[in-house]
């Protein structure tokens, strides 16, 4: 940790910070500059809190040298993390294929969009039992039932399912039931669930924050593994920003900023980036050249009269002809699908 | 609503669409342009879902007419709403003063801080309990011990005492013990989170997540207040921005917005936004002149050696002074303090 | 054009409102809604002003149904455009690769990799003559000497040049000496620029500004054409957002878009997205799968002694391997390269 | 500055890298951590391009301690600069207040605004005579008529003017007829611009760009201040983000962080950040009572039918009102009006 000080600080100021440090078992080590001194605390500064440093008036500016993750860190873990998702690898050679519709609306229609997906080569079922929306008045998902309907469809396809959990409430229904507990994008520092996911060992796709940094994002599984759960695979999902022509802005640098400082896999979610099945395509193979581990598209049969997001769902022609372009850059890019 | 068409839609499509409008119950009416057909439904909306609308390929945009928020709406609630908080109204003429530090660190400490926010002017004490923290090494608060040092620190002044609830699991003690309860920036759509405040009469401090629009606040409180609980106060803390030279940008638009469009009160929160105490009184009285109902603002005796947020926690002297200049500025804009 | 009224808007406002519209020749249909009144204008609506209309007391919305750009507009120019540069066309078949360094630093530094760029697969040289530079106390650029230099590399290798002209005041040299004039991000809203160039028929180069909507680029290409230049050619060179992992935050989602409401070519430029070389192959792949018509990329063969953004520079054997990586990219989604 | 290494840096490389700083004349010290290394340069860093550092394989973060602005920082020139505008002091006790329609529309109509303005208290007037908008379909100004049309106000009515400068091209003619030169928001980074108005001794009201940092827009004090001219005012007229029931959004904390980190004066332009009239008067009041310098609002007598932005105007009487309650917000502050 640098901790800048003031160079009009009070000398007998500055001793007394230098003694609390040491305190703690710090090494200190000063450089004295024109405008500013500069210290360097050497040992385990994890403990220290940055903004009560900086309340102190002779400091100038503090900054963490390490990044504040360990067991993400790639830098303690060099090798690629592959999560084992019901037999299905994440983070692989292959790149793995979660598609289905935004809501479970049924029994039938889960049960018929899963073959469907199956068919044009998706590896998972993704599809929405508890869904959050923005609006209290609009439809909240089929709870309990969805869940149920997804275990149904897997069974008929094998297909292993992925869907939201929203509450630590209904965590035992997801470990007998679901596969790959989402935490969503509006969830991402919701640290009592976080906690809670960490104490299973079920694999977990933990979704962006619509405004989360990479840090506070990696900080957030971190709080996952740091519970006992090492199996975090990791969702961009698109960010907010001020453009009004797209629902979210997709990010596909996380990919190798989220490979170069962890071990952990990432797949994008090029549905809900866009939020226009128009643009699903030319994203999703961006993000399979760009090196993701997978993606997680929403399919439906009938957007037109889909129970929610319609606008972003592709039709299941369009998602296997989707999923045949992606296998070409797939193999371009040293990956199989 | 009104749905525009895109001009060279199959006159079958059009009419399908239009009477499906029609068996909804609603009465449609057209607009022949030249570059796009415009069709406006009038009638009860609520239940259509815009983005599903949208997915048809004959649609080239759907806007709603009316905000989709009907319980905080101030044009179906006139008057304002003033919130009694434990016999603290919220949203009358008086400008509430909440005030303490960010984290309770032991009884005497909370004891103490309450009883000189209360000699500077305080109304209502804060002070964190269930401390949301991005790192899930930083310490993470007192938890239930916290929850009853408040308590005591009640008795002993007689100030109500607000408090963040991170999880559903922890209502009861807060219904007992707490007079306000906080839902933080990163819980706003933490959706069966704020149900299960809906479902109490308890007063709800409903702080702005970092990247919401007002509209999807406002909808939070709609959650809150669908589920029977009408005692929602807004708190802004600032949204995430591209500058770093504060820690949010507080957004001081939202006073008058919030009180054009809903009946509901509204306080701001300097410290989170600026994240230094250096700027926390400009930021308060500018918060009054724009006609806020309150503000909550961190105060600690030792910022240098608090447990968390020292860098933006005002010392109680600098309270004080605030408190003076708030009055001042209060009774220009026609409000007491 | 459509607005909406205030239900409670008095009978006289509205009519009196409705012959002005009238007066200007256009059509005027009402639809009577419970919440709201609206009102459809059709004709030739370009001369209103939205933000004018809104002034009226009575008026709670107004919507443009068409977009507000006419020449760059897919609707009316439904083929694509394919921009001559210098013979090398761009927006066709052929993905256009440009690269070189970012700051022209002599004439024998220019012409070296001006070399070892074309050896590695360029069509076109970059390289930074006028510099815009965020402190005035940085490098400002070689100015006209860095043209002309650039003008030797040109005639050395036959590689047409693209630079920065940050000036009305040199165009007169650009059009002699360079091949594609690129107008900067901090430019994009120069609007004396803009027509400058437009008055030309030079190729244009028009960055995407740090902060501008899709809409609002589109404007700037659309001050170029409506000045008689047809040849613009966008790029996206990243936005600004919260993030500080990356430099800018690059949105390839503009691909899919400004093909669909454009007939203009798009190229991308990850080496100012990303500032960080480690990033560009990456999101180089991703681009070219996402559809662009061609990549800017930055290259240096002494990064670390750069007179600029060394960081985001490739060395030329990785810009090389990236070409290679590219065509096998391209193939796959139907170009050359 | 600040340079932390990797730790499995060869020892060669290391000492290579700090042989070249001390060729430079910097004095270089060591601290030896547990995970990486860092390194203090002592001695003028200013000719030092971070981003060239770290294009060194060996370089994991680069850190400049001292701000990068000399000229307009506080701390070389401790005491608050008061700029003269034609007889207004600007940046002393007095809050000073400009106000006028956005565009000239006529010279009756700016001569019969001016006296209204200057009847509520304006001290100065604005006017836009060279417009900046985002169509070239739009109103464009009235140009070289309408600065000479401000130029007849200001006889008629002794207010200085305000008005914006989009090109040096037109320099000679505000030099002649102009008090107060604006740079517009979008032409914040048109270095070649700012380095025009540096080169004169006219005062400059600069605004703040859509999406530029604080040390950004400080930086473009600085190229004005580094050609000779101190004349400087900063204005924020609010900042590009994701909120859409506002056209920008206004920061307020820059009045206290621009008045700690500079010695120049800061006004607020409430009539751009807002894009509406009914959001004015309460950023106006907050404005002063954070302590800003002045306020640059809109005035139109017939918003209904202004040319451009009639949202967003104020009608005179309602301009007088505002005035009158800022006097009294401005003496609780310790200024006057």
């Amino acid at each position: 940790m640098i901790i800048t000080l003031k160079k009009n600080a009070p000398e007998r100021d500055v001793k007394r910070l230098m003694q609390r440090f040491e305190k703690q078992g710090l090494q200190v080590t000063a450089i004295y500059g024109e405008e500013f001194n500069v210290f360097g605390l050497v040992g385990d500064t994890s403990r220290l809190d940055e903004r009560t440093i900086m309340a102190n008036p002779i400091v100038h500016n503090v900054q963490r040298v390490a990044e504040p993750y360990k067991l993400a860190n790639r830098m303690f873990h060099p090798e690629d993390s592959v999560i084992d998702v019901s037999g299905i690898p994440v983070g692989g050679k292959k790149v793995v294929m979660m598609a289905g519709p935004c809501s479970v609306e049924g029994r039938k229609q889960i049960c018929r969009i899963a073959k469907e997906v199956k068919d044009a080569g998706a590896d998972l079922l993704r599809g929405g039992a508890y869904k959050p929306r923005t609006s209290p008045y609009s439809f909240q998902g089929l709870g309990s039932d969805g869940i149920s309907y997804l275990a149904q469809a897997r069974k008929e396809t094998g297909l292993p399912v992925v869907t939201e959990l929203m509450s630590a409430e209904h965590l035992d229904e997801f470990i007998d039931q679901v596969d790959l507990i989402q935490i969503g994008a509006r969830n991402m520092q919701n640290f009592d669930l976080l906690k809670a996911v960490g104490r299973t060992r079920k694999p977990v796709l933990l979704k962006r924050g619509m405004s989360a940094t990479i840090k506070e994002w990696i900080m957030s599984a971190e709080y996952i593994m740091s519970e006992g759960n090492p199996n975090v695979i990791f969702c961009e999902r698109g960010i907010r920003t001020f453009e009004t022509y797209t629902r979210n802005t997709l990010d596909l640098s996380v990919v190798p900023i989220i490979k170069e400082r962890t071990h952990l896999p990432i797949i994008i979610d090029p549905s809900h980036a866009a939020g226009d099945w128009k643009l699903v395509e030319s994203l999703s193979l961006a993000a399979i050249a760009a090196g993701a581990d997978g993606l997680i598209i929403e399919v439906h049969d009938d957007p037109e009269n889909a129970w929610s997001d319609g606008q972003q769902s592709l039709k299941p022609e369009r998602y296997a002809q989707l999923v045949n372009k992606a296998k070409a850059i797939a193999q371009v890019v040293g990956r199989s699908l």
